[in-house]
């Protein structure tokens, strides 16, 4: 059933996991609950950005099984361990590499997601950033479709792209984001500390973030429709990327 | 329900589709008739590599609806129109292009050939060359994965891909497919009249096609896993001929 999860049964097992910055998936809290320990459960998750799910008494005595003793609290733990940012700088530092990053701004389809790990890993990039809210997280069907490059990949979830990317940029990396209407990739500098920004698969990339990019790219299209698949659009351009940092 | 197909009833609507070469997708035939009509109607469909599927009278009288005299024969007709290898050629040349085909070798999973008919689209290729056999056809999964694509693209159903490549081979087109042993993708000449070979998804390109082909690229992989997605790795090569049609 839950083959690449965990589920933590009572209150301090799932408030010890928040503390420990653990990625829980989904909370389930007992409906109609009021006291001390609840309050500290809900706080710690509206820190950590986990939406809490009230359900009836008879659904988490089916989650925690016979006999368990749940107190009211039940969370499945994400099924892989979020990287932060901080260790995919690390890890192109040791490399002695620029540092390569894809940031993802709100992907949704798991295989697209799953792909996407998979040309990072092969593309050498350090990491792979994704947004906490409306995008898919490290389900099972991800880890599948990544083809076992989750397993070797950093993934880190961050709450804001936009305030990330400013942060990045600080340290002197620069973004280039893919969109119709940007400057053919192939004549863009695309070298030296980079990330590659890739938006939804409806809308592409949100405002905001692709106001904080330094380069808009575009792929040349010849065709009949709007765009390609968007873990393709994401293969293209990492693949230039490396094209022109093996140059 | 099956709202991009069409379904025939009846032994002569299934007979004139055989022979006027429509693509048939499923033949249902009922259990234990064996007269004149019906061998027609068998031989027909080896021919056109249709595997016909033996079922109860039951299945046919719900398939045919309420009413309608099915005779022991139904049909599914392909959700889309095929075009021939000569109609792409055609196309290169009305437009005074060289021919840039994709030729998939077995391709299984219906979204990835959703994504390369919508790469194809988007990178200019005159068409799609898909298998016969051991391979997934023009469903609805694949149209609505390609985008609207494939009602831009042509896409031809051959019985036997080296065969076709040999005989493309003497108009002049070049054949490179995907393989991690090849040469780095950047370093060949891509240029010209060319098919892209992209092989099945577990197993690559098979033995006889791989020889059959002029080049061998490779895809440089940096990471810890053996291969992209294949539409990723269709999309990247794809990318890659059309960079260097620029130049």
């Amino acid at each position: 059933m839950r083959d690449e999860e965990f589920t933590l049964i009572g209150r301090n097992p799932v408030i010890e996991a928040f503390r420990a910055g653990k990625a829980i998936d989904r909370l389930f809290v007992q409906d109609g609950l009021h006291d001390g320990p609840i309050s500290t459960i809900l706080r710690e998750a509206k820190k950590a950005g986990v939406k809490p799910e009230f359900v009836k008494k008879e659904r988490l005595d089916e989650i925690a099984g016979q006999g368990a003793s749940h107190q009211g609290v039940a969370a499945y733990l994400a099924a892989f361990h979020y990287s932060s940012v901080q260790e995919m700088l690390d890890a192109a530092h040791e490399k002695n590499e620029d540092p390569f990053l894809f940031i993802l701004d709100g992907i949704e389809d798991p295989h697209n997601l799953g792909a996407m790990i998979r040309t990072a890993n092969l593309a050498g990039a350090h990491g792979v950033i994704i947004r906490e809210r409306r995008a898919v997280g490290l389900t099972s069907t991800v880890a599948k479709s990544s083809a076992g490059a989750l397993e070797h990949t950093r993934v880190a979830k961050v709450t804001n792209i936009g305030q990330t990317i400013e942060e990045l940029k600080k340290g002197g990396m620069w973004f280039v984001c893919a969109d119709m209407d940007g400057e053919l990739m192939y004549k863009l500098n695309l070298k030296g500390a980079i990330g590659l920004v890739i938006g939804n698969e409806g809308e592409g990339v949100s405002r905001l973030v692709k106001e904080k990019c330094d380069m808009v790219a575009s792929i040349p299209m010849k065709g009949d429709i709007d765009s390609l698949n968007a873990s393709v659009a994401c293969g293209v351009l990492a693949y230039e990327i490396v094209r022109q940092r093996l140059n």
